[in-house]
């Protein structure tokens, strides 16, 4: 091999999910050397994201167990497999749970950002990638979203990494591996905000806030934050958002509200929870004509819905994974985005923990007293 | 008033429809002469269409009785009121059940065919005009979709009517009322069917051919037809379909015998039934990462419904009324573009009858014996 102790198996710390609703365990675990096209990538920091919780708690993916969750890290390239000629060790990189391998007929149309080689495109049941690279006490342990960021080590196809600028800060564009690109390119990419344009944004996480940040950016000329926990209007605030709207404040329904303030609906609305009754009334907001929704919260354990006439009278409804960035090419320039302050990252940290701290993480963000904690594994 | 007879009430013959769920009778009603900006059109031609049938039969609209249907219909101005310019007694013309008033914020809009000054805009719980201006047996009898073209003579504000070419044939052009743009416009304004994609067209109705049509003309490669009814098949052919399924002849849903026949699904689908569970099929048809999916066919008594992952993989839903066409300007257009052979109306006429003969009309569509029957109402 090519790479730095590319034979060797690495022993270290990474949080396992052993089974459903219970607490994440900090084990010793083995992670192989990486094999043709692969890297093993020492990772440096890692957010904690809804996705996780989703997987972990919710229980949809039941045979999704044991697994190393995490899918929003940051790290260094610590060796690398035969055939990997774009990366070598010490590089910076951002695990991506989307891969752009830039051969199949997805990555080779430029209206999708999906990929056949994506563990997504055949496990999608079991949110995991195929192949495992971890043991631990004798048994396969999954890797969950294809990334496992909840390690000290993982091992990844070339095809699912980012390399990025080497100035980068790892504890900041950590969350470029999922959440902020997540919504910032909902509101750029998947609705196409438009100069001078009327939006709502439902729901203020990570997500939520990066999608207000996009419909800013985009030029938006207001962006009214509709959440039940009025305490997120101030951080809304800080990304742009010019209106704020409690829908537990009003006995009417929030779209008649919203119909009300905007003369007839919005021209863009964003669904940021991975509530299906949110995302009715998020399409319903809309302004009949040219409205646009865009479904951003994930949940796939309900179905969503509305009357035909929401679409007949001229809305669209879309949505999007990882905010329709084509993932190698555009995290590096979202990374540049942040180093030239085009994008904010700093004020969507609120707290940092260490990995030990991994189920204080997701207590926190169970209770909603964060916007995003950032573990912070390992040292560069 | 600058035209002839416009002070005349006159005396004519109509369809009435007293109450839901009963046959029409001809009677004779008093049709007022055009007010200000009003023109009294003497209709020559009218199709009977499914939105006339689900308003007559399916019990939604029961305060939009007692009404005049027909809204798919072609006149002659009898008489113009004050304040009308662009129009003078014999000019041929298409009574629009969407208006285009041209000054508001809908019509200034390049992205919408919708107009405020439609009565669709405040009297969509009744299907028919504000103002009715026809009298039968000393009552108020309503303007359905603000047409009434199973009469002789209607009235209609100078917004919502279509001035066309003097040598039209009128009752051919008369299916440019809804059906035929209904479904070409869905094709190619709000799908925006792409040279060289793979489209599937659910229901072959009248608006489910027209939309072949609009796939065909807009350079689809392959255009699968789907309906459960096999006999029509072949008018499909004529209109451009390539391809045939009936779902009821297989055992898997059909968007799985779609995904099979097309490496993935289709680019782009249009649901012409009216049927919510055909919606959710032909959205589940479309190929993930780009696939649009239309409604097209008109219901709005149930929910419409999908699993989030639908849209969230990339997929669009949209729909249109109309097909997207702004009335005035595009149905001139679109009889230039019939009288110049490039689309098709004389292969959706499979029946011609009379005034008196609406409820067999009514009844051949019930039972799915015709594509599109036309009642001659008067001679020119």
């Amino acid at each position: 091999g090519s790479g730095v102790g590319c034979c060797i198996v690495i022993k270290c710390h990474a949080a396992v999910a052993w089974k459903p609703n219970a607490p994440l365990v900090i084990e010793e675990i083995e992670v192989t050397p990486p094999q043709k096209n692969e890297l093993r990538i020492k990772v440096i920091a890692t957010g904690v994201c809804h996705t996780d919780l989703y997987h972990l708690f919710e229980g949809k993916h039941k045979d999704g167990f044991p697994a190393v969750l995490g899918h929003e890290g940051a790290g260094i390239v610590e060796s690398v497999g035969p055939g990997v000629t774009e990366f070598k060790p010490g590089d910076k990189v951002v695990p991506l749970f989307i891969s752009q391998c830039g051969e199949c007929r997805f990555c080779r149309c430029p209206k999708t950002n999906l990929c056949e080689r994506s563990w997504s495109s055949e496990r999608y049941a079991s949110m995991s990638d195929a192949e495992s690279h971890f043991t631990c006490r004798g048994q396969a342990i999954l890797q969950f979203m294809g990334t496992s960021t909840f390690s000290e080590y993982t091992v990844m196809n070339q095809v699912a990494v980012a390399k990025i600028h080497e100035d980068a800060r790892l504890d900041r564009v950590c969350l470029l591996g999922c959440g902020i690109p997540t919504g910032y390119g909902a509101a750029i990419n998947t609705a196409q905000v438009t100069p001078g344009s009327v939006c709502a944004v439902f729901g203020l996480g990570a997500v939520g806030l990066a999608a207000v940040m996009g419909c800013k950016n985009a030029g938006a000329s207001r962006i009214i934050a509709v959440d039940i926990n009025e305490k997120k209007f101030e951080k809304a605030k800080v990304f742009g958002a010019t209106e704020f709207v409690n829908p537990s404040a009003h006995s009417k329904p929030i779209s008649q509200v919203l119909h009300e303030l905007t003369n007839g609906g919005v021209d863009f609305s964003l669904e940021c929870v991975g509530n299906v009754a949110v995302m009715r009334s998020a399409l319903e907001s809309c302004v009949k004509g040219w409205g646009v929704s865009v479904l951003v919260g994930w949940t796939d354990m309900e179905d969503f819905s509305a009357r035909p006439i929401q679409l007949i009278s001229g809305k669209t409804w879309k949505g999007s994974l990882f905010g329709g960035y084509k993932s190698k090419d555009f995290v590096p320039v979202l990374v540049h985005d942040y180093m030239s302050g085009k994008i904010k990252l700093d004020e969507f940290v609120t707290h940092s923990m260490t990995l030990e701290q991994v189920n204080d993480a997701i207590e926190l963000m169970k209770t909603g007293g964060c916007i995003r904690t950032v573990l912070n594994i390992s040292t560069e």
